[in-house]
């Protein structure tokens, strides 16, 4: 008799059987949506250099701390400092150097007058710096200078190990010189499914047929999660085939091969056999809806899990069994929680199995509002592409008044 | 003088100018996360024929309607029907058929019942089927048959026009035969970046000098948001260096040219200049921070927009002005809205322009609350890499005590 076992005991007995992929250098222009695999430290102080924050002209305070209108100060003009030039001058009292954002504060100065606050208005494309320039007002030490380090120190903590690059840590780590990274590998894939019903999508349907979809939602649901998908087909409900379909899964070296369907009780559900010829299979039924049967085990050294065959259920179970462990692989930990409560709009009724019912949940007055998208049959996928989420009802729990605070599990976009 | 402009006026000059790129056909397989350009209807009814959603016996219900455990009835089993055959048997009364999950339902017969409510077991992987079975319970007509047409009907639209597509939309077009769809081409980005001070990631830094980092950053927001995007590099601060670049730019024949830095009034900012030769540019100050200067034009007929050159600017005005761009170029409309509700857990002064501050959102008791990162400089990247959102500040405010509700723009994983 196959033994009923709970949702978090079957997660449990699933993850137990894996542990981090190892890290891999890659360039940095390809690691958007990738895990870092070790910390990032800053390898050197950001600004590198003190640098101006305007477009103006570098002074030394006490040159111009008496100026006025009516008392302007007057100061020699002796260089001119691009962005990316390295000054080599040194200001004296009564000097000054034109300067550009960005550009190194020069010896000597240590303040610096925008462009706007001078009567200088030698700053259009292509000008020179004039000889002169003349200042009416005094101005703080330090101002408009960013300070060597005064956004990042060196050897400081930039980004986390398992953080998943977003564009700005991108940028961050262009700032510091990083033309490679180090991220986790991607988790390899090997899809397959099996029925005599199913038709791959470039075959017309005969009579008692239906198209594969399992195995394009399900790389899909795997690519959306970072993995390298192979897409190895489907087979028919036989040993041998199932044992060829199998064994070419293997082929690919995957870190893990999903099945859905043949996991079943059924006289034609062929994979769990030819998976424990081969290795070794449990088989469960897991105290949930959609989603009951569910096999684990591994395949020639290579762990095996095999989904249910109808649509929503593979969908769901790849969430709550698949999607853990592909997190525990990359190592990620800035993954949100899918998690949210949400307030039922209508009533619901459950079978007593934990169950994940397809729903649309909209926010009113700040406050998230579910309702059942329709027909929840486990085949039935119109009413998973019209949810948004899907409301996770207890175990042991049949009915839930309309008002009842539920937890939802939101479906990325 | 360059006007100064609101961030709303400057939205609508830009996108004034663009429109949805055409649609192209490419396999499902590759289509997760691409936008569809033509709405979806359904091509066939879905099931597209009666099959049983169980493991069992396909029966006339008459004939079963007084059976009893004390007045069992025992039907003669003719057939047997696999998932996938296409059964050409017509059941009359007495008879049944072992039947499978998702096969088709044999004509006479108007219910299934499962295995396990019978008194035969040989439904075990590789049995055949009994030659009698005996039935102990009525059932009603209809049971655990899903019809024709109950999940779809033929030509119900499935998929609005402009939908992301899930991996559960790439489900359901899958179940409906679609090996390929039709969406929006995507859209074509050339990046370039200017300055004097600007060093290639693969080279070493010398004095005065800082590394791109915009182009890096701006590339994996324009990929992020499903663009082809081409990273043409920096130029000198020379109008020959900066004319070589955007002809280089101009080659990849880009929906759009995006620059970084060289739009501003500094006596090195050559890109408008250079843009404005071979084509027409505007050069806006918008009421914004950080990001004031705004350049939007177009250069060999291609759309030209100038962001600014310093990183958090740069990164705010993509978001603000490029982004609208690229949905509408797509013609994505199920992109959720960024901007929620927060309350500030600290004070905040602003300068009276529309600020966008970095800042983190934490969520306590089902409200959310911020609080900025740090430092606010436009230079300062590391306040935007520990930011979850961007706290949106309206021109006119200078100041917003604890408590106050403002907009936030949540910054995506």
């Amino acid at each position: 008799m196959v033994p009923m076992i709970s949702v978090q005991e079957a997660q449990n007995r699933i993850i137990s059987n894996f542990k981090r992929l190892e890290g891999m250098s890659i360039p940095l222009d390809v690691a958007l949506g990738r895990i870092l695999s070790e910390p990032i430290y800053s390898n050197s102080d950001l600004p590198a250099f003190d640098n101006s924050s305007v477009d103006g002209f570098a002074v030394q305070a006490d040159d111009i701390s008496l100026a006025t209108e009516n008392n302007p100060v007057t100061l020699k003009v002796i260089a001119d400092i691009p962005a990316g030039s390295s000054p080599k001058i040194v200001l004296k009292n009564g000097q000054t150097a034109r300067i550009m954002t960005g550009a190194p504060i020069p010896t000597g100065a240590n303040a610096v007058v925008m462009v706007e606050d001078t009567q200088s208005h030698q700053i259009a494309v292509g000008s020179t710096a004039p000889d002169a320039v003349t200042l009416t007002k005094d101005i703080a030490i330090g101002e408009n200078i960013r300070r060597i380090g005064s956004d990042i120190t060196f050897q400081q903590k930039i980004l986390n190990d398992g953080r998943m690059l977003r564009a700005q840590d991108i940028g961050i780590l262009a700032m510091l010189g990083y033309s490679t990274v180090r991220v986790s590998r991607k988790t390899k894939i090997a899809l397959i499914s099996t029925g005599d019903e199913l038709v791959p999508l470039t075959l017309p349907l005969t009579p008692g047929k239906i198209y594969d979809s399992n195995t394009y939602m399900l790389a899909a649901l795997a690519e959306k999660a970072g993995c390298e998908v192979s897409n190895i087909g489907t087979a028919a409900d036989r040993y041998d085939a199932v044992d060829k379909l199998l064994s070419q899964a293997a082929k690919t070296k995957p870190d893990l091969i999903i099945s859905s369907a043949g996991v079943s009780a059924g006289a034609f559900d062929y994979v769990k056999d030819v998976v424990g010829s081969s290795g070794s299979i449990n088989f469960w039924k897991v105290n949930m809806r959609p989603g009951k049967p569910l096999a684990f085990g591994s395949y020639r050294n290579i762990p095996f899990l095999g989904l249910p065959g109808n649509p929503v259920s593979s969908f769901v179970s790849f969430l709550v069994f698949v999607q853990p462990v592909l997190e525990l692989l990359s190592g990620v930990t800035t993954k949100e929680n899918p998690q949210v409560k949400v307030t039922l709009s209508e009533s619901i009724e459950s079978d007593g199995r934990e169950s994940y019912l397809r729903a649309v949940i909209r926010k009113e007055n700040g406050k998230l509002f579910a309702t059942l998208t329709g027909h929840q049959g486990s085949g039935n996928l119109i009413s998973l592409v019209r949810a948004n989420a899907l409301l996770i009802i207890p175990s042991g729990v049949k009915f839930c008044p309309p008002g009842t605070e539920v937890d939802a599990w939101i479906l990325e976009n």
